[in-house]
């Protein structure tokens, strides 16, 4: 194709605030472990008081797998919305530095720029809590439909599905997208966020999305069912490829005549799983743009996942370009 | 003693903005490795565009130091001039997370809070520039006397002596410390910071200063030798204490009876120097709040400065009381 960027993702642009919590701490807050729950302001600022020293960096989970792509080589563009205000500065800098077209006005006032709290347990898990603030009003002004329609491949989080104005935004993404014949890829990103909008969900993965991200939890909730073959044959049916992480185990991919597990790579020094998802979801298209065997693709996912996981933070810690040239 | 606070650190409050760079840039913007530069808004913007994406996290030289301290146990309390604005929310966050008296009121307007670019070469050597914002305007109002007086050892930083109101609040400090008996413990922060206050820091080390920390460049300069034996031997004249980090090589010490060197440990894992001389005094402080004797002092300072360096940023990662009690 001779479209101008490979990727255009859009996502709630967020900034992470990540710090160590014990399992107690979980508990005595209420929080599911391995969850993102959507908090409001007052709550945010009480559970932040209440953690120890943090680290403060860019994430977003569409941010996260467009910073991956960009830090691969991908031709990569980004829609989320900001606040003019200091994380907003960061967020923007950290996207706009790996070369990736960010062009989305932000909010002059309203709410601040949105920020997660990143709660790691010893066992590297990641417990979110995120407070949504300007992402709120992404709307479908902010889809610059030129840029939709000279991307190969639109990304979408489940996420976007959260806040009401982005529910447009992403539909108008959507129709420019097919009708300029632009493959839609979708994460699921949470099996919460899955089960606030199932029958949403479902009714996407079967008219409207191409290449659909879930992990085991998400796309059990999805299908309904506790057996992951069954779900995994039912989004087969739905979307042209499926890619189902599982963890260590790696993950099950499948096109429209293929169907197969691709097994994980050990990691010796798990530290912290925050974008590991999202990373995935980053070699897995860089495959797919490099015209790779779903095979192929799937192996791209589990390695560059690999690398996220073993330090603090969901954006790459090195260039992944020359990781893979070592390591792929 | 029966005072509130084993150490009261004042300093500049900095939010740090880590990221990796190679020499090459350090040479095309005319940055000397290992220093500290002080840089305007304008050229700060400039260098923050050419930057990778970066981690964000407290600093500043004696906040980290007093980080270290209350991650040690010791009563601690910090002052410091904020605005009030979300770099300024993390600092002191953080800050008070640890369970450290700050009450400083931040600027409602003016500059915003500072922060320093901190750029990581693969030696793991750090460079530094910052724009001091807020911290412009810490004056002598801010000088808590309740707290001074009720603290053993003040701790100053001699960045304080760049911003010209921070320098007027030095000086009350340390007339109020010393009439209520406490002591003055001061670090000469970086060799062009001693260029550009040499005079001043002399007379300080002859006359209110009792525990001097430097480096070897930082000392050299200070007494205008290049034999790192005659300015420690100058310097242990002129305070009851002194200091002296060597890198790799360990520390110097003296008290007014004893000259000693403390060999460094092997560090195997060198990822980046942020903050290694700032952990230093926190351990050699800690040390000496512990009542060890100087060579037990310098002991601790090279264990803390060990554990900061293994990851970015100045801060230590873990609680320091356990790595003492495992290390120690």
């Amino acid at each position: 194709m001779t479209n101008k960027y490979d990727v255009l993702a859009i996502g709630n642009a967020i900034v992470d605030i990540l710090t160590h919590v014990d399992d107690d701490f979980l508990e005595s807050e209420n929080l599911i472990k391995g969850s993102m729950a959507l908090i409001d302001e007052e709550r945010s600022n009480d559970l932040y008081k209440k953690l120890g020293q943090c680290v403060e960096c860019s994430g977003g989970s569409a941010g996260n797998t467009i910073a991956g792509l960009a830090s691969m080589g991908s031709r990569a563009a980004y829609m989320g919305k900001l606040k003019k205000d200091q994380f907003g500065a960061i967020f923007k800098h950290d996207i706009k530095s790996l070369g990736i077209n960010f062009e989305t006005n932000p909010a002059e006032d309203g709410p601040a720029t949105a920020h997660c709290l990143v709660l790691v347990t010893p066992d590297a898990e990641r417990t979110m809590c995120t407070y949504l603030g300007a992402c709120v009003n992404l709307s479908e002004d902010d889809i610059d439909e030129e840029i939709v329609r000279s991307s190969d491949i639109i990304y979408l989080e489940g996420y976007l599905w959260d806040p009401e104005p982005a529910k447009t935004a992403f539909r108008k993404a959507i129709s420019i997208a097919h009708a300029a014949g632009n493959k839609m890829a979708f994460s699921l990103s949470d099996p919460f966020c899955v089960s606030r909008h199932r029958e949403d969900f479902l009714s996407l993965a079967k008219d409207g999305i191409d290449i659909l991200f879930a992990n085991e939890d998400e796309i059990k909730m999805l299908y309904g069912t506790d057996d992951l073959n069954e779900a995994a044959l039912l989004a087969q049916k739905d979307c042209d490829m499926v890619a189902i992480t599982c963890g260590a185990k790696g993950c099950i991919v499948t096109n429209k005549n293929e169907i197969g597990h691709v097994q994980g790579r050990n990691i010796e020094n798990l530290v912290d799983t925050t974008g590991a998802g999202d990373l995935f979801a980053a070699g897995f298209l860089h495959g797919v743009i490099s015209n790779k065997t779903i095979g192929q693709c799937g192996a791209l996912g589990n390695l560059v996942a690999g690398e996220v996981i073993t330090h603090m933070g969901a954006r790459p810690d090195i260039d992944l370009k020359e990781f893979i040239a070592k390591n792929g």
